[in-house]
């Protein structure tokens, strides 16, 4: 049985897209790609198989049972196999930071918003939903390859390692609304968990800021709070 | 078996909170409230059977089965059921467009953020995920229930019935960027489905945008792109 293992050393990246990003974006972590036996030999195979043999990534082509281990009910065709991999983030980059995130697809979402976005850096303070999860991967549509990740325990650990920086915790218990945010960088926007926000005491920490919302709703969707910050941050450097 | 039916009349809120916002936004449509007999008759509980007086929905404190029946593994004690019911849009106020919406995770979320955001009417362009389907409901954390919506069969039937108004399809073909989007109102804001975006042809209608993002991703996530374009159409408008 190949069971993705949470304690283990490797993950998956289900599907032949983000099969080509984890070749393309972070080929020295790929240790091996499945593909499987009912894969159409077609220009996409050819195209695989060749930037396999060019990143030096072996090719298994007769593992039939991992594809209906992993994948299940989708039609995955090819999986890449990588090493889970922490990376050093980049000082002087924007980062975002989450706090205790607990679920898989949000979190993948959110990897794709940064790479959207043109971000670099995501920390994570533990206790988190696994990041290299395979939902994660999947969810993130690859760009989990575009991006140096790393975990910490605690913020101070995290503020610790990334550097002179602006902070910009998201509460709806700020005072200041993100639209007059004064935008320094580098920045790092923080988020809390998807159920419980951030504890009260970020508000102690540099630029507290809200998204203006209606009182109807508890507050937006973890995922939607990000991709806003990121698009009100980023939107001036983007073209 | 209580099955939601997606050809019958009724669908259900499941939880405590959705089911307050079906009483307290959406009463007319309450047909029951079930309340589960594991349920603690604690102060929530007074207030959900005065509530229910009060609107004149009958309680249910028997059916132990429609809790196994609907809401599966989910700790659930209380489910409030809804005629489904399509309502007019205000032609004078804003509004959200979905052409073929097809996930009802993506769908709940939009709702939320329509009501984060001080909106009430959303139209979806058929065929498209089923809006009174007990998931989307949920994900729109009841939501719902504070809005106005209505499924049409084209965009020429939807813009019969919506009254003069600026319209704006998100597509990544677009020449305009969303932060430099001249404002008019009431207006349109109108979103593709998650994997095909819209057709070319709403190139042709209104005044095409597109939210700036980087190469590495294919789009933005739908519920992502809807929340960032409701955020800069309401900032103004929401303090």
């Amino acid at each position: 049985m190949n069971r993705y293992d949470k304690a283990g050393p490797t993950s998956f990246a289900l599907g032949t897209q983000a099969t080509f990003y984890l070749l393309e974006s972070a080929s020295k972590e790929a240790r091996k790609v499945y593909i499987s036996p009912k894969q159409n030999r077609d220009e996409t195979y050819g195209r695989l198989v060749s930037l396999c043999k060019e990143k030096r990534v072996p090719v298994i082509e007769n593992n039939e049972r991992i594809f209906r281990d992993l994948s299940g009910k989708d039609n995955v065709m090819v999986i890449g196999e990588f090493e889970k991999t922490e990376r050093a983030l980049n000082p002087k980059g924007n980062h975002v930071l989450l706090v205790n995130p607990s679920n898989a697809g949000n979190l993948g979402t959110i990897l794709r918003s940064l790479v959207g976005f043109g971000l670099s850096d995501i920390a994570l303070i533990t206790p988190c939903v696994d990041p290299f999860d395979p939902k994660v991967v999947r969810a993130s549509m690859g760009a989990l390859f575009h991006l140096r990740l790393r975990r910490y325990a605690s913020f101070d650990a995290y503020a610790a390692d990334a550097g002179k920086r602006s902070y910009y915790p998201f509460m709806l218990q700020a005072q200041d609304f993100l639209p007059e945010a004064k935008q320094e960088t580098p920045y790092t926007l923080i988020f809390g968990n998807e159920a419980t926000g951030l504890p009260e005491s970020f508000l102690g920490i540099g630029h507290p800021l809200k998204i203006p919302q209606t009182s109807l709703i508890d507050s937006l969707n973890l995922d939607n709070a990000v991709a806003i910050a990121l698009y009100e941050f980023q939107k001036e450097t983007m073209r």
